[in-house]
């Protein structure tokens, strides 16, 4: 007998931004997996069991997790912001591809969330307005070569560029590394805006220009939205500035 | 006296993918703004005004609803998925940079939601699990050009793409267009995933190749995602297939 899995995404930290969806899958189940800060954010149900992970051992929880529910239970798996989008949806297929024949048969579903980006976009603004892409910065599971060549490009045919896991203990150089590629395509006047927690407890929100970015503290809880060469930075007396990519682009631009 | 304008992501369709914080920003609105079919999903709320306006009149829409917040309303704007991916926030920034200055004091707000790739994404799988690009086709706002350079800079470098807008009745042939030039950078066997009216009544979702993808219907309430060389595609008896994108990219593939 063949239960279920529902990946869940989280969102960025506030409840307010947990879909009713997602609330609901993770109330049905029985059991949840999960890294360990995004479980605490689950509310606690009696007779729900709780199996936190550390945050690099995704493929082992998703196998965890499958074989639970391939034993019948039903069972959710917590993920950050959306879970498709650098987050747990791909290693749980990823482990369904190379499992057993039986976890093809599970109900799996994946409950979309609001990915960091877009918290970040809309507190800033709208500087994801126009054609963007979503880069990891991580080179754990990709060659740091790749990365610079996705972001020249990137940069390059004028998307704006949102970077996750931008920064880690392990990890102190990328960011800046990824800001030298960028100022070989981009003016140094392009708006970077950096949101820390966002929608968390410390929220804090940036904006520098490309040239001064590397300046600007980040860390592992950071998102960064580098924008494009038309990217636009609105100066309010009293308040944030707004930052935002045009919908539109002159036949002259290209 | 200045109010407050809050642009609220709607997310793809359905009650349980409005998030608390957009349903509470509805709740507390004196008037709504926006385009019918969206405004059709606020529920209604005695004494609240409705101003319901076509889907093209994005500019004329943000500056009532901001003239309406500068004579002291709360106003809301709804927006359909999340407002900063192809939608209002955009046009609302841009109408306050070429306003009025006391435009620049009103209390703006935007409220994130679940944009519609990620929607998709989630119900395919995690085609979007590894760097992506959102690129909206339309060139109402941008020259086809420009759209076919963007395209193929997206998939050499070994993007997913998410095409937004990729047929209207005034533009029929753009989305047979952007495969021909995604042909010439990826193999025939690229998996694309068709999304119609996700998390709406009607959902169907198809999943095909890339040298197929043409003759897959396809209108303005679709979303396409276009995979990478690395997508996978996990065939499930009983189940649609499973569609994602390895979370990592071995050396040699650079």
């Amino acid at each position: 007998m063949s239960g279920r899995l529902a990946v869940v995404g989280m969102g960025p930290g506030s409840a307010g931004l947990v879909t009713p969806d997602a609330a609901a899958a993770l109330a049905a189940a029985d059991a949840v997996y999960g890294y360990g800060p995004y479980l605490d954010r689950v509310p606690a149900r009696a007779g729900q069991a709780r199996h936190p992970t550390d945050n690099r051992e995704e493929i082992g929880r998703a196998r965890a997790a499958l074989e639970a529910a391939a034993g019948g239970a039903s069972v959710a798996m917590v993920s950050g912001g959306d879970p498709g989008v650098f987050a747990m949806a791909a290693a749980v297929c990823e482990a369904v591809e190379h499992g057993p024949a039986a976890w093809r048969g599970i109900d799996l579903s994946v409950q979309p969330g609001v990915t960091a980006m877009l918290a970040l976009a809309a507190r800033a603004g709208a500087p994801l307005g126009h054609d963007f892409c979503a880069i990891s910065l991580s080179d754990n599971l990709k060659p740091w070569a790749l990365v610079e060549r996705r972001l020249a490009a990137a940069a390059g045919a004028g998307f704006a560029v949102a970077l996750y896991n931008p920064v880690s203990r392990a990890r102190p150089w990328q960011l800046r590394a990824a800001f030298d590629v960028l100022r070989g395509a981009l003016p140094g006047a392009t708006p970077v805006v950096f949101g820390r927690a966002v929608a968390r407890d410390g929220e804090a929100v940036t904006v520098a220009a490309l040239d001064g970015a590397a300046a600007v503290p980040a860390d592992m809880a950071t998102c960064v939205i580098v924008g494009s060469a038309a990217t636009r930075v609105v100066q309010r007396p009293g308040l944030p500035p707004l930052v935002y990519t045009p919908r539109s682009v002159a036949e002259s631009a290209t």
